[in-house]
């Protein structure tokens, strides 16, 4: 097995969460390698196109969060092995990506303009995007989103909807997931009750 | 084989023109619906996320072109078989993904706000991206991104190459990829010269 050093904020969410959950689940050996948000400037200078997540492969630098998720989800056991059912989980993390994009640009905004543009967030791209992993979800099953297994399609999504559900969004109703998508958070929940998922984050 | 429609802007680059290339190159038979721009309001309350390109495959509507992609190169024997190199295949395509979403939010823009939005794109996340894949080529063997054999990053490579030397871009030196990345006009040259390409781009 090569060696592995993931690297991102030290934040129990975002764009690296899904690929350490992976991980964990299927007991692959890591270095966890976060930094807190004050120093993103400073790490970035040695990441590829100054972004985050970074997976290192023996010292490769590497990249594009849902390209490692797909990696680390072969590894792991986690990503479908019919090409169907991997369209499938592919489709859901770009689609996520993009919302994810959109959301990242309300950031640093504040007061009434933070406001305006997380509502136009929320009645615009989050809820057509929320109604349609609902319908996908129940298209393909309504448990996993593809393989009628656990892939890290289901992990990314998982991700997303504990983020939705927190409450650290400003202007983002925590009910919103259960009004527009209440097998969203069936899922969440499932999750959320792996052993190896309640031992991460109790850590 | 599946019943494959593609659907886009009839427009010879953007976010479809690598899955036709694949399936193009690989003799794959597929319906190409093409609209007009103006049709664009019309034809999006028809798909997935309102957004194209979308493929439907025995009528089943997928979205997200890099998963659309990926599936087609499979289809296509233009994927890596190897998962190191189908994850570097799958980090170009998502970087090429990322910086065409930062020229997307220039169009619309007119005059001297254009003018400013692209120079700061150009100076910035373009060059930055341009010079990213001339080393990712060059450490990868310097003909092909994966596997030493054309792949669908490739392609995607040579769609948004294409566009860059294009001159339809205002305010993107024509001139820019030559500079910072020959090798990818190298690239660019060698997939415009294969047959199959030559005649797609004849019709």
């Amino acid at each position: 097995m090569a060696n592995l050093k993931l690297t991102y904020f030290d934040f129990p969410g975002g764009r690296a969460e899904a690929t350490r959950l992976a991980m964990k689940i299927a007991g692959i050996e890591f270095e966890d390698y976060r930094f807190p948000f004050e120093k993103f400037q400073e790490e970035v200078k040695n990441t590829p196109l100054n972004q985050v997540p970074m997976l290192e492969i023996d010292g490769e630098k590497i990249t594009q969060c849902n390209a490692i998720n797909r990696y680390v989800g072969k590894l792991s056991g986690l990503y479908p092995e019919d090409d169907y059912q991997a369209l499938i989980c592919d489709e859901v993390m770009s689609a996520l990506e993009d919302i994810t994009h959109k959301l990242v640009s309300t950031f640093g905004l504040e007061g009434e303009e933070l406001k305006q543009a997380r509502e136009k967030f929320v009645d615009g791209s989050l809820s057509l995007s929320l109604e349609w992993l609902k319908e996908k979800l129940d298209k393909q099953g309504g448990e996993f989103f593809a393989e009628n297994r656990l892939t890290v399609a289901d992990l990314k999504v998982f991700v997303w909807v504990r983020g939705l559900t927190s409450g650290h969004l400003d202007h983002v109703p925590t009910d919103l997931v259960s009004r527009l998508a209440p097998n969203l958070l069936a899922l969440r929940e499932r999750v959320e009750q792996m052993p190896e998922v309640v031992s991460h984050y109790a850590n």
